[in-house]
Formats: C-alpha cells, structure tokens, sequence
C-alpha cells in the first residue's frame, strides 16, 4: 500500500496541467471503480456531479446530493487509490460563502481539483427550459471566493462554464475570461461540440483547459496544442456496470445456475476480485502486525 | 416513488420468513444494484459483510468496517429502494454493549433482517488460523442484548453461526438450539455445503433459517422443506461489475473509440440508464412542484 | 432505557399541538442538553437554525450547515433521549425536491415536527439588507412537496414564515393562510413582539401556531387562547454554557488550582455527571449482558 | 479566519513536545468549546475518549463510540479552530489493523496527535473488574501499526498505559520503554498521582511524556524537569457546561422569567456570543464575496 500523499496526488494533477499533452481521465465514483481504474494505467480521476448523483442517491443530476455526501464520497475513494481526483462541485452548493465551504471540505477530504459551476438550479416556474447562467459578477464573487479557501496551494480551483449552450460561442469566452481573472486554475467547457468552441476559449484565455467533444475525428494532440489538458468521455464505465448489474439480477431472478455457471464469461475471477480488494497488501499487513 | 415504509419492508420480510417458501434475495450494496435488483423482481435484499467491505473500503472481509459506515450504506440504499434489507453486522462490532448499539444504528438505518454472527475477530498470534467462535455464553449474552434493543418489533434478529466450520456439525448444532433459546427470529448458517447440515439444524430448533448451498441438485423445494427461507448465493453481481469495470477502463485507457462504439453491446442505453435513476419519478415531482 | 418510539414522540408532539396549552420548549443542540433537559421535566425540544449553525459549524445562522449535518445532529439528540423534537430546516436547502428530501432526511433521523421557513438566503449584491422572502407560489410548492415526502403521518410539517419583518402583519397573514392551504399541520411566526400580531394570524388561520414573544406581560394562557402552542424563548441555555466554557478556560489558563477548587460552585458534581450520561442504566445493561 | 494549516498544527505540537516546557492542555469537545479555548490563550486541546462519549452519544466512557463518530468530531474541532488536538483513540478500536485504520481516519480528519491506550474493552464475564491490559506483544504490534499507517511525518502517535492501575509502576515502566522500542512519540501514563511513578517512567524511557497529577503541590517546573509535556486536567469545562445546562433548564421549565432576567449574570452577552461564532469574520467574508 504504497499510495500518493494527498500532496503528491495535488502535485501530479497540477504538473499535468501545467504540461502539453492532452489525457482523458477515468469516470470513477467509488473506491473499487477507482481502484480498478488506477490497475489499468489511469492517473487521474473524474466524479462527476451527475455520476455522482446516480450512484450515491440513485437519482437524476438535480443538485440533491449535499456536500457532505460528495465529500465523503471523496474520503472513500481517495482512502483507497492514489488517483488524483477531480470533482465537481456543483455551483458550490449556494452563494460565495458556500462556495467556499464547499472548497473547505473537499480539499481536506482528499480532492486535487475542484471545479464550481456557473448553472443556476432548477428554478420554481421554470424548471424545463435551459436552467440560465448565475449572474457573472456573483459567479465571480463565488470563485475570488472558493480561491480563497483553499489552503494547500496545490489544490487546483476550476471555474466550469456552461455559457456555451446558455448564449453561444460569445458568453462562453467572456465567462472563461472573468473566471480567469477572478484568479481560477483552469477553465472547464461544458458541452463543447466543434473544435471551434475550443479554439475561441483558448484564443481568449491563457488557462489550461478542460472538455468533452465526441467527435473522434478530433484528436487529443489537437486538442492539446489548444490547451486542453484534460478530455472528459462519458459515463461508458457507469453504462457497462448498470448493464452488468440488469444482466446478473436478471440473470439469477429468473432461475439461472446457483453456481452462476452461465454467466462465467461475464464476471471476474475470484483471483481477480481478490486483486482489486487488494487482499496480498493486507495479507502483509496480517503477517507483519498480527504475528 | 410510491415506496414501502420501513415498517411495511420489516413485515414482508417477516411474512415470508413465517411463510413455506424458499428465496434467494439479491445480493445488493449500494442504491443502484438495490433498485435494478428491484426492477428484476427481487423483494428480499441481502448486504452481507464481505460485499460491504470490498464495496465501501475497497478492502476483504476484515472487520475494518465500522457500524456507523455500514449503517450509512443501509441508509442510502433503503433511501433509493423498497427492498426488504438483511443485513449482516459482524459479530455486533465488541461485546453485547456494541451488539445492542448496532442493533439501535441498523434498525434505525431501515434495516428489515439484522444477523449477528459468532466469529472471533482476526487475533494476534494466530491471524491465519481459523478464527474460532466467540464462546458460546459470551455470544448468547450478545444476542439476547441484540434482541432486547430492538424497537420495532417486526424487525428480525438473527443469529449466526460458523459452527460448522469451526468443530463441526455438532457444534452448529448447539449453536442454534442456544441462539434459539436466547430469542433470536432466525438462524443463519455459514458455510453448508451438504442437505445433511441443514438437516440437522432443521431438526434442532423450530427456527427460520438461512444458508448457502452451491450444490446445484439440491432444490429450493427441498431447503423449503427444511425450514431454509432464504437461500444465499454467492457474489456474482458484484464479479460481474468488476469485470465490467476492469473491461471499460482497459478499453478507455487503451485507445478505445472516444464514443465507447467499441463496447455498445456491453453497457446500458440511455434509456435504461435514465429508468435505473428514476428520471420518471423526478419529472413527475418536478411537474407537481416546480412548475 | 425506557424510551418511547420514534413515532410516540411524535404521537405526544401531535397531540399537544391539538391540544388547548401553550408549552415553551427546551431549546437543545446535542445529546447532553436534551437529556438534561428532559430530566428538568421537557417533553418538547426544539433544534433552531441558528443553534444548530453555532454549535455544529460554530458560525453565524448563515445557511452553512448541510442537511446531512442536520440530520446527524438529530440522530444524535433523538438516540439519546425521548423528547419530540422540533427541528428547523431553514428553507428546505434549496428549491422544491430539496424540501422534499429535506423531509425524508430529518424524518428518518427521527425529528417529530420539521418547520420549513420562507427567508430568501443572503443574495449576492444585497446581503446585508433584509434577506426577503422567497415568492409566495414558489413556497406554497415547497411545503406542498415537503407534505407529499412525509412517510410517518404522524410527523408535523410546519410552515415558517418571516412575513412580519418582510412587509408586515399583512403579508404574515397572507403567508399564513397561504401555507395552512397547502397543507402544512402549523404555522410558525418569525419575530412576533406584540400580541396584536399573534392576533391577526390566529383569527386568519385554523392552525396551530408557534412563535416567539419576549414580552414578559403576555402570558402563556393569552397565547393559548390565541392558537399558540409553543412559545419560543431566545438561546439562553446556550448562552449559559458559553460563559461556563468562558470562564472555565479562562479559570484554567491563568493558573486556576489544578484540582478546579476555586470554581467548585459552577461545576456539576461527580454524581450529576453520572446521572446524565446515564450511568445505571449502562450499569443495568452491563449487569444484563456482560455477565 | 488565519488559520494555522494542519501541518502547521502539527508542527507546534511537535515542537512543544521536543521542548523543555509542560503546559495544560484545553479539555475541549466541539467547535465552541475548542473556539473558545482557543480565545483564552491555549493552543493545544485534548479530546478524551471519555469526554468524546460523553458528548457525542450521551454515554459513560464503554467503547462504544465509533471510529467514524470520533473522526467526524476531530473534523468538526478543526473545522472551528486552530488548536492542534491529541485525540484519544481508545485502544485502536481492534486489532492492529484496525489501529491502522484509526490513525488513517484521525490523520485524515485533522488531529495533531494520537494517542492508542492498552486497555482491554470490557469481557463477558468480568465486567466490573479491572480490565485488565492488552497482552504486551499484541499491543506492540498495534503501536507499530499504528506508526506505519501515518502519513505525514509531523503527526505524533502516542502509546498510552494503564499499567499503573494494572500490575503497579513495574508494569507501568516495562510497557513504557517497550512502546517507545515500538517508535511511538510519546508516552501517556493513566492514573498517575505520585511524583515518583512519573520519576519512574522517565528515568526508564527517553520519550516526552503527558500524564494527569491532581496533586497541586507538585509544580509543573518539576514535571517538565521529568519529560512531561502535557498534563492533563480533570473535566472542570464539562462539567461547568452540565451545571449551567442544568441550572438553565431547571430556571426555565420552573417558570423563571421569559426574558431570562433571572440568570443575566450566568450567560454570555450577545457581543461575546457573536465574538464566540466569529461574526466578523463572515462579515468580512460577507463584505469581500458577497457584495
């Protein structure tokens, strides 16, 4: 169990975004999917606001999870992995000082970056139509804010806008460009589509930058030479998991072997499980304190 | 979300424990596998120990998890489901003091079932051994403290017992009859692998009972007949979502399609996703209230 | 450790609301001041908002605290005594679902009545002025959602208003038989000073009310006759215990006797400790189930 | 709100213990009393396992308090205050493994310091007796656990005996040198009340020291001269909270005077109260991100 400090796991993401070269980070929301994540290369972890939701309440991506769910969520994965995290915020949970409540408590949970959101909430009247943008002299009260908080230098501070599907191309490059100034390590897109809506970010700001963009035909170098250091995919670890679980409950409800024999292509081997609960580091740990 | 009170959730378990059948519950931790559990058809949840150490901890089965984490996990995933939930609470986590306190957090969390189970904690000098059982007075005592805290009277205690792997038959024997004289709802069996077990438990005490049994000839008819109500398997849900998770990251973090094309056949569809999470529910309330 | 259920707390909460008595509660924040409380000969405590934010966070009643913190803190009190307790949840932690989940939390930590309140946080640009309140259809739809979330009909949902600070006795009224319609079980009348304004709210509503009243000419029985069946007074058991915690350290700091001789008439002695951690009843318990 | 940084805490904890000074710590239990504490001078607390059960459950000192409780506790003192906090653990909450993952927790939540005891819970069968001490190898390999599991380097782990009231100074000294072979920090001696039982350990052991001495003849001069760094008090600032509960409960439900007159001199006037929260500082934080 040789793991990361949380200051080794803060100091890794920085470097990364202070480098050139453009990474997709593991969807992880627990501490197996970290853990797992961590065996198959991965350095860096993403939890996402909605994942997040989905997998701590079971619900939709309404802004019900409280930042005390989220932060313990963080304790559980980063008492298990070395992963450098980064999590989503929210918009910080309410106003600027909740905003840097929010910074408070995921920095001492373990976080490496945090990122806060400039979506208002479901709004009474108006809860279908585009949520809007919280007004931008209080988004950048709430991040001159959340900067504030932070206590280790090295944790990361990100302003995440979503100016792009609330006004176009223009809105989004004036938030980046306030969020910069108000003093944010990064700048995340949210829902960038063309590659032209990452060059006019990166053409207005000199911050590392973070998106998704489906498109395969653009590639992570491209992306790279336009500041983008981290590439958000979607939640396919989340998809394959809740497949997996519809198949075995559907599998064994409706009378399918004891054994599971029919499903043995489909389920990790005990060798394997054993591996990822990380039983020969607490074997070590029996032999070398309990003997 | 019309969903069972806990007091509705405590009698249904009851009723069938009272009843002539034999069920496997569904093997659950968490708020998704209980609610895709439930939508397989499943009415009987079963969080057991070791799934509850390798899932919260990401650690094996060494009683490093404590009550007030397991109760929270109870709590999150009675929050997302009307699964009836047995869950197992170790050996009480100390003496009869904790027993009875664990009984208070478990019942309060909305646990339906409630095992305690008489194995020794891993011990000094002798951690690899076979634990061996806490003696058999000692145990009792926790039980009836066990019973005693209970406030709900529907909720169900149960003892058990890893007799037989710790002496024998007979020992399994004795066990039962002793945590049956002290109260207990129900007996839990760990470790059977032959109908001649169950047999002679079934013919110790007049209890519900609870067991494994890998053999495949053996029906559920027949444990039904042997006062067996609830028949554990083994963790295949749990197998199945680590190999679906080790399988996406290696196919993320190897260069995989960015859109996850590559895996379609393997993850849920959006639309599953969105009934997994509930979002019918959510924009029903949302209409109802927000609107 | 005879302590009523969950649900006769609220039982006794429930009926003193329907009945004809004005009663002040015990204003408590953590286990030791309920239990001593109760001891004094409370039935009824009362969890404010801004107690809750001071002794939790120890800050200013600024919206702050989580709901998860609210509801651990309930948890706390409610294992340690029996009184029904009322709990504030400010104004539901955001917008209608999170009222509702508000409901469903504080609930199932065992609150007997939750009162929802209509104060606007502090907005960005304003925080100093008066905090406003939040539109009146907006709130009828939060307490609608919070009385929908109610699992345990016995539990009180209240409806909180701050009218009087925020446009007068008329706009109290208008709240008030606003929320009655909604379907909340009570009011509660934020700032009440003159027993004209606890006059105009009884003769709009039906309901049972609660407020606070400093005047010390306005009896108990005039408030009774007017609908009032809690009276709030202000946080002066908090008050004591800071000055005791003040005087205390300071004692101690500036060289005080070590074995605490000058200050033995401000301490509690020996056996009271004992009495209220509740020493024979572990005795009891000890005796039970440890021998 | 400058705050000190946790390692910054620790480093002062450290420091103080690598001098030639013995000072008192603050007996403190939550954000106000830790507050507060912090206000009269003191820069060191110690939270007791004792006075840990006694606020957070309610309960007399029987291991009943959870891992997880007491790790929330340190995170909600810290949250509050700048004091660096030597946190009892009681004996580690099981086995080495367990320790382990008491000093994960205790380390994660903030604590500057702690200390793992050598008491055994209390046994079926021998509850009222001394407890008796955890075996001497046992308890080592705890200890070094316990070491092995800290992360940052400033943190200190101490050994804690009860040997004196277990066996006599022999015992006492014997477990001491054999923690400090262990590569504890330091040493904390149960019980103490003669000069010559402190003489005894420190001539035998090289590490600093924390014990209780009520005996007020003895100077700290004299204790610091022995390698005590800490001495501990009694439970005067819990106590004097119990009496001024008690008395304002009994004040109020006897019917003393709603506005409290009765009891001016024995609370704190709304300017200590709001110095006690911090009121200026959100004021500031209001003033600097709000407007």
């Amino acid at each position: 169990m040789n793991r990361l400090s949380t200051v080794e796991q803060r100091q890794r993401m920085r470097q990364h975004f202070a480098g050139s070269v453009c990474l997709s980070p593991a969807n992880v929301w627990d501490p197996l999917s970290a853990r797992i994540a961590e065996r198959a290369g991965y350095t860096i972890g993403n939890l996402s606001g909605s994942v997040a939701s989905h997998t701590i309440l079971g619900s939709p991506d309404l802004m019900l999870l409280t930042l005390t769910e989220l932060a313990e969520q963080i304790r559980r994965i980063t008492r298990a992995c070395s992963l450098s995290i980064l999590v989503d915020a929210d918009n910080g949970y309410g106003n600027a000082l909740n905003a840097r409540r929010a910074v408070e408590e995921l920095e001492q949970a373990g976080a490496s970056g945090i990122a806060i959101e400039d979506t208002l909430p479901a709004q009474f009247g108006n809860p279908n139509a585009t949520r809007g943008l919280i007004p931008m002299d209080e988004m950048v009260g709430k991040l001159r804010a959340a900067v504030s908080a932070r206590r280790d230098p090295t944790l990361m501070i990100l302003g995440r806008t979503a100016g792009l599907r609330n006004g176009g191309i223009d809105v989004m490059v004036e938030r980046a460009k306030a969020y910069e100034a108000a003093g944010v390590d990064g700048i995340v897109l949210v829902g960038t589509r063309r590659i032209e809506e990452v060059e006019a970010a990166h053409a207005a700001v000199k911050l590392p930058m973070v998106c998704g963009l489906p498109d395969p035909s653009i590639t992570s170098e491209q992306l790279a030479s336009l500041g983008v250091r981290l590439l958000q995919g979607g939640h396919l670890p989340l998809a394959a998991v809740l497949k997996a679980l519809h198949d075995t409950y559907e599998y064994q409800f409706s009378g399918g072997a004891r054994d599971g024999s029919g499903m043995s292509q489909q389920v990790a081997s005990l060798a394997e499980i054993e591996s990822f609960i990380d039983t020969d580091s607490y074997d070590d740990l029996t032999s070398e304190f309990l003997e």
